[in-house]
């Protein structure tokens, strides 16, 4: 499974490169690189480019040996991780992107998918799971581009498990939450964090995980087009900024993956940090106007809505 | 003390907002602020003005009941908290100011000062504590700026303890560090976190706090009208901007006042994110040139030097 995830998620990445060098018109930076406890990975960064500010699409292949301390983190949220080990070793490969436009009508995108494995001392596999999800970060919303994104990704789970949509949407909508404000990170997607054996075996998981990533281009791509040359003004942009502010407060405070890197001996903090926008502002007591374009946004956060 | 401590730090901020005013020529707007579950404060903010882009300085004087579980917590910092309650009173009050000048020659400051007590379920006092200090955190190097901060600081301290100065700077080195990047937020200063009854009696603790508070103007003032109208190009405000980026860094992943502050219920948002500079920036792979000035500042900031 480690060399089936990996070689489809090299695949993936190469094909939602490509796909946004089209959308964009500037390349890519690559950057190949390990990691000194064990593995690497490769990212791919576009960094004030014609329609991207900054978009990063990001592979990693890690593997190690977990301590007592944090196989019992590990176990808060993945209960098939057995205890009464002094140490496992684990095996993680995933992919993910984070897409920040300079459009302020033209909605930050964020991704991830991967695949985890811990083994007993003597090598043999102790438990596994995928986890992952798509989400969509609007500053100002347009209800077509929610309808699209969220019926794209249910269509995909469709196929697999009908339960997998309302069930992955809630969860999406729990999870990106900045609960210190009372309000989402965005107007959500899908989030799943341990699809082990006790939901499916790890074929039909593997299958499922491929049609979510294949999902991700018609999902976004024909958003981007509409909003990328929209005229804004420069209110609208500072909005944007502000709403880039809550969104780097989610991912540096909330954020489970950023902190567990963050907090990795011998971590790419770069690779890490590349989900953080070219730009974010934070004006003290910024309220939108009422029934304004940014307010009906505020309320949508607050409270979040069913799309499809 | 409560009340005298309130009284004292009442005081102090308004010389502090009338001194930064006659600096910056605008006015700093007030707002008073209750906490539902007891107590308020005055948060005096001052946004895009002539010479700061961003100042706040914030009075808090909160009161409550600590549950079992953040009794715990407290613990862990402050050893005089017994641990035998189901809860305990308490009582906190402090002055905290953040400062980010326009000028990329000009220094961000930070400063608190804070006062705790608890109380057993009877009323009768359990235990007590003063912390703060005060830090610099600039974008380009002046060793002379950094001397004369650290020799106030140092003047303060010494009139109390010799041995305050030493203990203190490098107790701020260590705090104050982006661990992740493996570099300080700042050139450090002097940092607390519990001077109680096992350092000295509250009576001199409090001689020493109020010493301390007192020195920032003189800490301060003098680098502000040294830095703030000196010439400076694009790039570097573009290096201010991804300096500044760090100090979000850890001011969210880091700054124990900060998540504290974030996961109490009630708590004011926008006063305790009013740390944060209006803009900032993160650009992927961001290196300074050999040599620069830019990459003399991350050298000091990798190895903390000695300024008096």
């Amino acid at each position: 499974m480690r060399l089936r995830m990996e070689k489809f998620i090299r695949e993936q990445q190469k094909e939602i490169v490509s796909a946004l060098e089209m959308v964009d018109g500037m390349r890519f930076r690559e950057d190949t690189w390990t990691r000194p406890n064990g593995g690497g990975g490769l990212s791919c960064v576009l960094q004030e480019g014609n329609v991207f500010e900054k978009a990063g699409v990001n592979i990693s292949v890690v593997y190690g040996t977990l301590p007592k301390p944090a196989i019992a983190k590990m176990r808060e949220n993945h209960k098939s991780v057995q205890a009464e080990y002094d140490n496992l070793d684990f095996y993680a490969l995933g992919l993910s992107l984070v897409l920040h436009p300079r459009n302020p009508m033209a909605p930050t995108v964020h991704l991830n998918y991967r695949y985890f494995e811990t083994m007993r001392p003597d090598g043999t596999p102790q438990t596994w799971w995928f986890g992952g999800g798509s989400d969509l970060t609007p500053s100002y919303l347009f209800d077509e581009d929610a309808v699209h994104f969220h019926k794209t990704l249910k269509e995909a789970c469709d196929k697999h498990d009908k339960d997998y949509y309302p069930r992955f949407k809630k969860w999406c909508d729990e999870y990106f939450s900045n609960k210190h404000r009372g309000e989402s990170r965005g107007i959500g997607g899908i989030f799943f964090d341990d699809l082990d054996d006790t939901v499916a075996d790890s074929e039909n998981t593997f299958s499922f995980i491929q049609d979510c990533l294949k999902s991700f281009l018609p999902s976004y791509i024909p958003i981007i087009e509409r909003r990328k040359d929209m005229p804004f003004t420069e209110k609208e942009k500072e909005w944007q900024q502000v709403r880039r502010g809550r969104y780097v407060e989610f991912n540096l405070v909330h954020d489970r993956g950023t902190s567990f890197g963050l907090n990795v001996p011998g971590s790419r903090v770069e690779s890490i940090l590349m989900s953080l926008p070219l730009t974010a502002s934070w004006r003290y007591m910024y309220e939108p106007e009422p029934r304004s374009r940014e307010q009906r946004l505020v309320d949508v956060l607050r409270e979040p809505k069913e799309w499809v």
